[in-house]
């Protein structure tokens, strides 16, 4: 791609509503738009981002033999009555009336339509167990909307359900999906921590809210410093393994504000332990057994030919929300560094302009075009403005390698650059085998 | 995929309520579930093959250089007040209040929308001409929705914008895009043409429906037979020989009753080339020049320096109905073949099941999984069933190709057969590079 052809409309200002830096740096390089109040247009830039994002916790579901299908936006009443939560969920909930006065509402959630399918697709116990997920757009008729995608009225949000014949075997399923979202958020270049939590308007008595560090968080974090320390690839997906990751998580101290006690803090975890600083939630678990399946008379056959209700989950991750999380996590001293596994692209080649030599410029071209031929997505910046100021303009962009080709590169040798660090003069061939190598991490498949 | 584990809820009953085979088998192969009037939930089956659609949409998008966003479904009231459509627009529109009391709606098209968002980036004509897309859920309130996902009310869509300085400019954005959507309907196994169109609530002046010809399609065709044999392989992406495709193909009769005049079609179309038949739209392209960027000043700086409106056009997609749409042109006599490009699997192995001798099973287990090592995406039916029901069952599931795996095979010979064809005994190896061939086709790409 090249930079002057990128819808991609920069802004030098500050934009004055964005109070936190995510939000600034999405208005000031042109990922999103606002098009009202807590409602954002998505640019190519964002897009593209948002896009990575939403593949790598696509194939992580995926892995774990979750399914993936589509739950419309617009939902009926009908099915928020009959599991008692349609009073019950405030004016959050976006009512609509259709042009026939039918009650309608633009669905926060899904527990109610996943429940309704599956009662009326799957009636015995040998179906068990099912994971079933869907990625979709979601509303919540936020009062203040603030904090550009990090509070919005309409968000993308993976979120799953889990279907069990017992408590037991539901447990299994919970397993499966915490391990998985650490998985996940590993690959997203975030470090996220399973914490106990509140479980609200869903319902139930156990959940996890999964947890990246970030100064701007609006959760309160209280944690021993060791769940930092746990190393993921200790476990497995077999069920004993996932067991010994649950009890290796709970057993260490962290919570949110939600869930806090401080003598319980100072008891569990000495004082060099303790951490006290705040975070945002990216993930949130549900295991609510038959709150939902019970009243809306979900019953499945078990091995006795006995109907009994099935015992379900839901699990969401917030898609666009981890668009302004990394952002809050990465982006330091007007550098925005993007995580190789979601960068809008690999590189960006860089090359000086001179009005009476378009040698660099035409160099620049060559090396694009030789990169693209290998499957490397560049973007060549050829746009007519002075080096400082595209070296400020690419530290905010965030594609995390440079390629610069101005005064000090000759023949075949250029400036190479990964942000955040020291540039070195590198042979093309050199830098093409390094580009190379990134493009093996995994990726997006189809 | 093991077919006991897909959530696949098949039904042997002929659903009542729905009138046209597409419904039929999109019930009864358990691809969509309704939820509440013409609005459904996609199911594994039908989400994965709507996916495959919407990615060659979106390659072909790529190819001519549009580049995707996304836009919000729900949008304030406001732009459509300014453009002058609020009011045009009938009760199809969804109108919704926020809590606080705002008009908004859910939006049926996004014209508003993305003028809004251009007047507010680009200023110059040196940025012009851009191509703009994005594939997001939109909504119509029909009062009466039927045929499942042909006319329903939310319904999953990729709708572009073009910007030009000029008519001319234009004009050249339309070619492209024209010539663009035949490539994408051949690449989903259809032939579409595109036939003169009247403009509806979009507006302009030119318009051309891309239709498909289908016994239950709701606009009548006439024709002239020739244009079904103009080779798009004749053309490309030039200039000149976009502007010589446009008139190869308007040179030739072909209007859908909208814009039919019985004296002009016997005058222009001779006896033997006259065809009266239906046709399903598939797309809809428009150019209606400066209808919403007079309106909201929608200004661009010339190259004088004046500043002129900038020249539009839309060009949609229907990408949920295009699986009703194939399945209308694909369905016939009990058999549904999908087309490769877009099928649910690459190939099925259906194997014969017996109490006393498991033999076939392992079998079909072991071969399976060699399959799915060399990336082939392959069902395995692993349900417990006779022969037959499995045949009449796979016969509307529509994957191409299927393994059988019975007394007729021998050591490492198996029943290889595509739908509608009869079935050959070959060796496995064959049967894989078979299939590998396939798998070589243009491809869901990142």
């Amino acid at each position: 791609m090249h930079l002057s052809k990128l819808f991609i409309p920069l802004t030098k200002d500050l934009p004055a509503e964005a109070k936190i830096k995510s939000h600034q740096l999405m208005l000031r390089t042109g990922m999103i738009k606002q098009s009202s109040a807590g409602i954002y247009s998505w640019l190519p830039l964002g897009y593209k981002i948002m896009k990575k994002i939403e593949q790598i916790v696509r194939e992580e579901q995926d892995i774990i033999g979750a399914q993936e299908m589509l739950m419309p936006t617009i939902q009926s009443a009908e099915i928020w009555k009959e599991s008692g939560r349609y009073n019950d969920y405030g004016e959050e909930m976006l009512r609509i009336k259709d042009r026939q006065g039918r009650e309608m509402l633009y669905g926060p959630t899904n527990e109610e339509l996943i429940t309704d399918i599956f009662r009326s697709s799957v009636k015995s116990y040998k179906s068990l167990p099912q994971l079933l997920y869907h990625i979709q757009w979601k509303f919540r008729d936020e009062i203040r909307p603030r904090f550009g995608v990090m509070r919005c009225k309409e968000f993308y949000m993976k979120d799953s359900y889990s279907f069990d014949l017992s408590d037991e075997e539901a447990k299994k399923s919970y397993n499966k999906i915490f391990y998985s979202y650490l998985k996940t958020f590993q690959r997203l270049g975030l470090k996220a921590i399973p914490m106990s939590a509140d479980t609200g308007p869903i319902g139930g008595d156990l959940s996890h809210e999964f947890i990246i560090l970030a100064e701007t968080g609006e959760s309160q974090i209280f944690a021993d410093k060791r769940i930092f320390e746990i190393n993921l690839n200790n476990y497995d997906l077999t069920e004993g393994s996932l067991k010994k990751m649950r009890e290796d998580f709970t057993n260490i101290y962290a919570v949110t504000d939600d869930k806090y006690n401080e003598k319980e803090f100072k008891e569990k975890v000495s004082k060099e332990n303790q951490i006290i600083t705040k975070g945002i939630e990216v993930g949130h678990i549900f295991y609510f057994g038959d709150k939902y399946s019970k009243p809306m008379n979900c019953l499945i056959d078990d091995k006795n030919g006995k109907k009994t209700t099935v015992k379900m989950g839901s699990y969401g991750i917030g898609v666009s929300r981890l668009v302004g999380a990394t952002i809050e996590a990465n982006y330091n001293n007007e550098v925005m560094k993007w995580p190789k596994s979601i960068a809008p692209f690999d590189a960006v080649i860089i090359p000086s302009f001179n009005k009476n030599n378009q040698e660099y410029l035409k160099k620049a071209h060559k090396i694009y075009e030789d990169l693209k031929n290998q499957n490397i997505d560049v973007l060549l910046d050829d746009v007519d403005e002075s080096m400082s100021n595209k070296f400020k303009k690419h530290d905010l962009i965030g594609v995390p390698y440079q390629i610069i080709v101005g005064s000090k590169s000759d023949n075949n040798n250029f400036e190479f650059k990964e942000l955040n660090s020291d540039s070195k003069m590198l042979n093309f061939e050199n830098i093409k085998s390094e580009l190379k190598k990134l493009n093996c991490l995994p990726k997006q498949k189809d």
